[in-house]
């Protein structure tokens, strides 16, 4: 069976990853759809707004057919190593090629611009160096020190658009992990990753505002004409259940509980707090009365928002810079966390299972990584703010719950 | 001027804490009561009802004349080194005498105890020792060991009782340091420390038992019979501002995600966290949904409710064994932090001011000292279940609240 590699976050899956899904499918003669998901949180440091589990259900009740996660270590970082993590496990699971949207959608300049860092990769890095002294953050930089090193006119994606970087970057990767996986793309239908109001003449808006009329109205009234029935049973059923949806104001209490107990030695040994932040995040949390308030205290010129959400996530996950410098170190998936399957994927897997060099991990108590680990912590700190006992519920599912199984004939979710 | 001192915790104040301070300023002849009390936490592990603020209002309000603040370093701890930091403070500021209230009430008793302990310490620690060794708590293992080295008959206090346990330890802790504050004790009228069903025909009840009604009813109806009338008031108004009292079940969800996202290592270091109890934390944890079923899981025979109350608030302050050994090793006070004074309290402060060895402290801002820091970081947790804006309004108060004036011809607490 051929299978098609899909990087998501699906936060939550909505009919842009229909279309996304389906189109990769045909577009790549794939039988097959393999999805590594971000799990617990998000690329851009969030929470994400229900469950691994409940958003695997999502994605299999819409055409993909395996969901595995992408570990907290890669899933929580900026576009390059998520990159890098999600290419690996993709091309690990035996997908024939990885099919991503983008702004630009020609995947000749994708193939052309990751060439072209690659070979300039050392002047490159320099000039984006310099850029960073200058006070620029490192996407601005990054972008700028590109267009340094590149000539006008050439076939280049324009680095400035969001899910051209995270695209080019899975390109990059590919070309430099030297991967048989092809790399493909088409031009997203939804007109902007960020876009925080609704289209009005389509049926595709993007999760950014999707999530912000969720939270606003609390409810999903305005929003379910932009998601599939599934997703939007899947919502009221997790809110009905767990009482809430998730959002980084939810973790705030946490947050601030953590940085009044941290000092600034240890919050120094906290990834991503660099170059005197812990002094900052110290005085911002004293004064903050939320985590909105918190944010616009900490922002500086020097840093993106996300980059930011993320130090912040990692602080509430206590994930040390030594912890993931070992975890960075290895080249290949120390091991796949299965999420959920249809019965085609569950027949692809079998297929596949001989091949695989990492173990296909089912149950988390059977196997042991620091990786895993932290996707278990990160699970726990991700049920905080629930309340009894559907905290203790959700977190025990860490260890105890099986890969999600759906069948795609009769569409009903299978039962352990 | 003449003082007496108290050491307290008034959660909440009551009856019987205001007929013990009147008798204390009578017995002892002085015109001066001055009060050393714990701050956020108690010596038992709770958190305070309420605030040490609003507890120090009502002291003020019923006969104290200075309230200054036990250090969260000797506060939240077994009753000998609770006991020797309380006594140093008091004798600092200049305290004639010592009065506290008892199960026994005769103070040749506890002199006679104590000596006879000092005379035969190494045998008493080594017998407790083995009774530990075969399974005892703490508690149990000394009551035993202090049996074994006295005579049937003596005039010996019985040290099962709690009061008479925190009353030897005074008399012992004054005696060891030669100081000349005289010890004295009453009688307590109230049945019990822990009692908790309200004596039919008296208007004096436990603490214990004033709490559990308070919590129980979530209002004041039942208890404040038992309350001067200022300790209703102060009572009432805390919930209204603060929107709660507190009870060791608000800090759960911060103590369960503490524990989520300490490694075993890191639990390890943690003051009070000995002899493996660091794995068995873990495992509690993991299906307890409240705090009352976690420490049903954690109890054994070794250990005490409170000595594990204890280890769980140092958990949720984090406070290190490292940290501990380096404050308890200085002998004298390195501060003594004002909470409130009345008029006259104000006179006999400025009249010992000279004498003081000890700064003393009345705003935060002004002096660092780590246990200073400690008691400021415990302020902080013990407002981490307030809801903004609140919660900031209480953890700013560490720094920024003056000490309390209260005057007493007038009866009225003055502006700063």
């Amino acid at each position: 069976m051929k299978a098609v590699g899909l990087v998501v976050e699906y936060n939550p899956f909505h009919n842009g990853h229909l279309y996304h899904i389906k189109e990769a499918k045909s577009e790549t003669r794939s039988e097959v759809a393999v999805a590594v998901m971000s799990g617990s949180f998000l690329q851009r440091g969030e929470p994400a707004i229900v469950s691994k589990w409940a958003r695997t259900k999502m994605a299999l009740a819409s055409f993909a057919d395996v969901v595995v996660e992408l570990p907290y270590i890669f899933a929580v970082q900026k576009a390059e190593t998520f990159a890098e993590g999600a290419v690996s496990i993709l091309n690990e699971l035996g997908c024939s090629s990885l099919f991503f949207g983008s702004e630009h959608g020609d995947i000749e300049a994708f193939l052309n611009t990751a060439a072209h860092t690659i070979e300039h990769e050392d002047r490159l890095n320099e000039e984006a160096r310099k850029q960073i002294a200058f006070g620029l953050s490192y996407p601005q930089a990054m972008a700028k020190a590109f267009r340094s090193v590149t000539r006008e006119g050439g076939n280049i994606v324009d680095l400035s658009k969001p899910n051209n970087i995270l695209g080019f970057h899975y390109v990059k990767a590919i070309m430099q992990k030297q991967l048989s996986m092809k790399p493909e793309t088409v031009k997203r239908r939804s007109s902007g990753y960020h876009d925080s109001t609704f289209p009005e003449a389509d049926r595709i808006a993007s999760a950014t505002s999707i999530r912000k009329s969720i939270f606003e109205t609390g409810s999903l009234a305005d929003s379910r004409f932009y998601l599939p029935k599934t997703t939007v049973d899947e919502l009221d059923e997790y809110a009905r259940t767990f009482g809430m949806w998730h959002s980084p104001e939810d973790y705030f209490p946490f947050l601030k509980y953590s940085l009044h107990t941290m000092d600034t030695e240890e919050l120094k040994g906290i990834y991503e707090v660099e170059e005197g932040l812990e002094h900052r995040v110290k005085k911002a949390i004293r004064k903050a009365g939320s985590f909105k308030e918190y944010m616009e205290l900490l922002k500086t010129k020097r840093y993106t928002w996300t980059r930011l959400q993320r130090m912040n996530t990692h602080i509430l996950t206590k994930t040390k810079k030594a912890d993931v410098k070992r975890m960075l170190n290895e080249t290949h998936p120390a091991y796949i966390r299965l999420l959920g399957m249809t019965k085609k994927g569950q027949a692809y897997l079998a297929e596949k299972k001989k091949s695989l060099s990492a173990p296909l991990i089912t149950k988390t108590g059977s196997f042991s990584h620091p990786s895993l680990q932290l996707d278990i912590k990160a699970g726990q700190v991700y049920s905080a703010p629930l309340k009894e006992p559907v905290r203790t519920m959700l977190t025990e599912q860490e260890y105890s719950l099986s890969p999600i199984r759906y069948d795609e004939d009769s569409r009903i979710f299978l039962r352990k």
